[in-house]
Parts: C-alpha cells; sequence; structure tokens
C-alpha cells in the first residue's frame, strides 16, 4: 500500500456518496497522474439509461478530456470496488499502471472472477483490493439493504 | 444463422467503413430489435481520444438512448469483429439476448481468450461468429497493412 492509497480512496468514496445522493448504486472511481487528481465519476446508470456509465469509464473519459490523451499511461485509478471486466479492461487499454480498489467483488469482479490482468489481453496493470475496504463495503450493503 | 444476419453483417460493415474513412481501426456495430435496426455505432477511439469509444459501446448507447432503457432485453447486436472484454461485458449488461460477429479475433477477443459468456457473470447471451468473415477480416487486415 502506498501512502497515498487511503488519501485518494477517501475522494473516490466521496464520489461514491454522490451517487447514493442520486439513489445510484455507490460507486466512485477517481484517476491520479503525478499526485493530481485528474479524473473523477460515480455511477451513473439510473440517471443515464446507459450500462456504460460506470464509475471507472466516467473517470477515464473525465481523465482522456483534460488531458486531451486515450492514453494514461502515467495514471493510478482508485474504485471503491473491484472492476466488472468492461471496467477491468478500459483501464487496460488506457494503459493505466495501477489499479486499487475497495471492496471485493467475487460474483462479478473481474480479478476474483477471470483473473483478467493475467491473461497477457495488453498492457501490465499492477493492482491490489482491500483498502479502506470496510467502509466501500458498508456503502454498498447498506444502499442494498434499504432496497429491500 | 438466421437468415437476416447477413443482411445485418452488412449494415454494421458499413458502419466499419464509416470509421475506416476517418482512419479509424475499421469496427461497426448494429443493435437490432423486433426486425428495426435501433442503434449504429463505429470505432471512434483516436477522433474521440476516448478507450470507451469502441463500436459496440456506441451503437448500444444509441439504442439505449432511443429506446429510453438501459436494459435491451429483446435486442440483438451485431459486430464486424468478434468484442473484446469491455464491449462484451456491456452487452451483457444491457441483456441483450444474441451477439453475432463477423471476423474472430485470437488475442483480444472475450469469447476466445476468456469464455467470457460461460462464466456466469450475467444474463445469458446467445453468441455466433465468422459471419461474412472474409469480408470483416479483410477490412481490418487491409487497415493494419497501410499502416505499415
Amino acid at each position: 500500500m502506498n501512502k497515498n492509497d487511503e488519501f485518494y480512496m477517501r475522494e473516490a468514496l466521496v464520489e461514491a456518496k454522490k451517487a447514493l445522493e442520486k439513489d445510484e448504486v455507490p460507486i466512485g472511481a477517481i484517476v491520479v497522474v503525478d499526485d493530481k487528481i485528474v479524473g473523477r465519476g460515480h455511477n451513473e446508470r439510473e440517471e443515464s439509461h446507459l450500462i456504460s456509465r460506470h464509475a471507472e469509464i466516467i473517470a477515464i473519459e473525465d481523465a482522456e478530456k483534460r488531458l486531451n490523451t486515450k492514453i494514461l499511461d502515467n495514471a493510478s485509478i482508485y474504485v471503491t470496488i473491484e472492476p466488472c471486466p468492461m471496467c477491468a479492461y478500459a483501464i487496460m487499454e488506457a494503459h493505466i499502471k495501477k489499479l486499487v480498489y475497495g471492496a471485493i467483488d467475487e460474483k462479478r469482479g473481474a480479478i476474483s472472477t477471470l483473473d483478467i490482468y493475467n491473461k497477457k489481453l495488453g498492457s501490465k496493470v499492477l493492482y491490489y483490493g482491500k483498502i479502506i475496504e470496510g467502509e466501500c463495503s458498508n456503502l454498498l450493503k447498506e444502499f442494498f439493504k434499504n432496497k429491500r
């Protein structure tokens, strides 16, 4: 764990809480280059009616627009939950070098289910999870409990 | 193979050729519901500087916007090449029931490399490839040959 991991994961949690306020599944993501936040996103699937509007895709697009490049090879991404295969592959395609995530997603997470970063599909992604795992996970658990 | 598969794949090829005209990797996609085209897209990664702008994502978003729903459970998608993991999972998440593709992508295709639709990650997707494979594949080969 990097000394800044907790700081940036708390920023991703700020994004997740923005999703929660809109009654979206509370997931947030932050893209960081040279110790600066260059991309932010939170899940907006319900609001947009678009399956692609996951927090990670939005944060990556935000960074790509700001930096005017589709390649983010000096970037790290912080996500409050393990990415799904769509987002995990977008991270790889953007050449993001490091992924840090909070909660584990054993059912849909692309690392847990597909071991996606060890299949030689593209650029190398360094990844680790369970950063502020409890808070990231509880936010989701509370959301789904209230939905029932 | 459905009797309409060739017809819709030719429409996906029309999209791929639009990408080619812009010097993008020539890949196209079409979303069909009840024998009507409700979404179209071609690769726009270079033009947009956005890693998410693959033909399939654009075609799915086009259909979702037109139909005002993120769930396309009566839809089929036609793509000129086997989808990458990002697009393959977006197809699943949109509950698209059928995927038809042209060329095979042994290196990055999510079916060839990950067998993604047999991993119980979400809704069931019926899929088959090699529809007008030669034309779909040659378009890509010529593009990369001219790039060298």
